[in-house]
């Protein structure tokens, strides 16, 4: 399916705040980008470079005032996320070299401290993407998704401890009990077609079987029609955006939705 | 100044071909890129990837019959190019790594063998800036723009012989010569704003005075507003489309102007 | 100066045991490694892979037993670090993109949490080297060196509370503190002559002036004569060996001393 | 088998000239480095960096005068090289994206000018290994192992017109026929056990039936017991050394031998 995913981002500053976006997504396996726009208002000029992961981050100084700017992107996305509980754990001998990165503890994911609890929440499953599904659903059907409970500064043990947060606490908490099982995860942040209620999303991936598969801890149902924008650890790599300073979100609006592009 | 790019490119092919184009610039420090289209009619899925140079290449099996690409592109770029006759030749001792690189012979240009003529055009000179300008000078007095006398199989040598060519082939022989200075040289396609005829481009970069500088020996002149595609040692890394097969390019039209986005 | 380090490692596991060690320093800016020797008894195939920081990785599976490593370095080391007070805070701006990661939390450094602290310890200091040579300083007044009171899950807060560790955790808060003023910090282990009592070791290194520097807070004063091992955010990204499942450390010997190859 | 390789390089330069080695293997699957040994008399300040390849890279700046290089490497080697007459040509569609880089004519392999002569030489060949084996067996047979006619200038071109050279120029012209014929083809360089006379030696691998195979047009049969020292798209790549100006080499000494490491 074709979407077309948007994002208006208004904030408010004091004093100039050098910031890091991660708001432009890339092509890839899972997806190809069509047309992608960004903008920003008053104009400023920007740079852009690919982290470690090969995410684009923008980087700017936001000045003293209001700053408006808009995304929008059309993608090519699968109207599916691959589903299989016979994918299996890959033994860690197996891994690939670039995915043992994501075993290990991160700072919003303490892994090391969540053996017990990863054991128990899984127990009696097949090891793999069983164990990965039966967490994704622990976290769905216990915790409670409120905003407000959560900042930026709350790590998976926090969020355990309130069984409460939003999409990127349930994907912090999906992320550390895989790991403490040995099956690397990480975050994804992207847009969701039909998230309820719209906004920025987050969700997690899991190496079983081989190969990466996505789960979403905020939905009853594996869903697709995913656009990803940026991979990492946990939110300290991913963060839609990071200030060095103080800047006020005044307004945040996204909107996705199905798109045809005019010149199908 | 904001300007805005787009190529339409039509493709017969008899068979299906694997096929790589290199169409789609990233933002840098010398071009921020505010809204991009790429476009394939009929729609058939692609993948994109990152070359070792990191340029972007779309990968893609055109179908037998007719196929159409549409890319386009608005971007801010800089007015002018950088122009500093007093910056000197870098010692090699002092470039960064991964600029060596680019001192080295590659498939089209066949610097190991032209250090008499690289010498001999340059005699007199200061090293550094002045010896690149005086080779672009050189050879955009005594060579001669015409299509159809080279093709994609003609390196340095072969158009030295004839003194004619293209972009392409003129870009060849500065980044040669460069080398055999031990001037580290590098190819650029893209586009160029007020190029005649207009077509996608070929430019090349010397690293003098500690930095890259932009030279273009098509131009009487040194001119900005320039669109960077792509970067690499010669036209075997960055050709605009690399087919594994045959394809037939039936229609080709680039179009370059000054734009004023909609929402500044 | 010519360093010559070696350490023996023995260890028990129950079962075999997929292990990772980052054992093998690479030559660099600050050194330059002439000889190399990687043993491990009983003989058992190794692989090796670099990871996202660039440190050589070691990956083995340990079979159930005992299995002793030996690693013997040579390499030409500075006698000292560089010292300078007049280095002064790199603006988040002028930093180059691959270093805006190290300004960012990590596993065991919630530098996020930490701005109240580290501005109150380097009140009155000039920005830049001054405030981390001040928090070095604060760290090896304040914090006493013990084995035995932390452990691999120890992170910043953990050790701020005790004010107890060992060179790791004094590391870790350095980092941290480093971090919630805005300058980047890196975890560097490896090997330091003179160390007492003589271990593998870690250090910190701080962004300022344009550059890195190296700090030590177990030290009292800067020393020279360190071999590097791995670079990285923290003791997640670098320790010496990560195992996933059980391997008693039954047996560590470290030896660091000058030498003078025989072939000079 | 544990194979122990040395080389001594001895150079005469009137001025000070720039030098990059490529002297030192790393470990990967195909072999796992135990020991590794780079001296330099009299001894001078170096520095190393990963070129794009990965391949280590020592740079260095000769001194006028005499200096001598000695290099020894201990490593666990594979006793045969894998033969697969049932690996099939992958298509190009199937190719790994870093692959492609490697199907593309380069400074010493003009793979674009030679369809017709690979097409000839395999003809009635299975697609894949048995066209590889074909031309490697082709060079083998009708190509003379001589110093002294070509040099390093010399090209595929060069060399198919004399059917005359060492172990790079047949690298080369393998190389190049394997490129024309839509399969991925690389330079490697190392040390051969039992080579004859003893040098430092080139082959090639091609990629076919999904992985590379390794080739060696100037052996009668596949053998075994290599280490390989660098990978690249040719001779510019992976030079053992090149020079930014004139050195003699006075002297070049090569020894290969099994070896049992002391503590086994």
């Amino acid at each position: 399916m074709f979407i077309q995913a948007s994002c208006i981002l208004e904030f408010t500053c004091e004093l100039p705040t050098p910031s890091i976006f991660m708001l432009r997504p890339k092509s890839g396996l899972s997806q190809f980008v069509l047309r992608e726009d960004f903008q920003i208002t008053p104009y400023l000029a920007m740079t852009e470079f690919s982290d470690t992961y090969g995410n684009l981050c923008q980087r700017l100084v936001m000045p003293a005032g209001k700053v408006k700017l808009q995304s929008s992107i059309v993608a090519a996305c699968a109207d599916t996320i691959d589903v299989d509980f016979t994918a299996g754990w890959t033994p860690i001998v197996d891994l690939p070299d670039p995915i043992l990165h994501f075993l290990l503890p991160s700072r919003y994911c303490e892994s090391d401290k969540l053996s017990e609890e990863a054991k128990a929440i899984t127990i009696g499953c097949n090891h793999g993407y069983e164990q990965v599904e039966t967490i994704r659903r622990w976290i769905y059907t216990h915790f409670q998704y409120q905003y407000g409970v959560t900042d930026s500064r709350s790590s998976t043990l926090d969020v355990m401890a309130t069984k409460t947060g939003v999409c990127r606490d349930f994907t912090h908490v999906g992320i550390s009990l895989c790991r403490a099982l040995d099956i690397p995860a990480r975050m994804v942040t992207g847009y969701l077609l039909g998230l309820k209620p719209m906004d920025l999303h987050a969700w997690f991936e899991a190496y079983v079987g081989g190969r990466w598969y996505s789960f979403d801890a905020t939905q009853a149902e594996p869903k697709g029609n995913r656009i990803s924008m940026a991979y990492g650890r946990d939110a300290a790599d991913v963060a839609f955006v990071t200030h060095f300073g103080n800047a006020e979100l005044s307004r945040m609006t996204v909107d996705v939705k199905e798109t045809s592009p005019s010149w199908l």
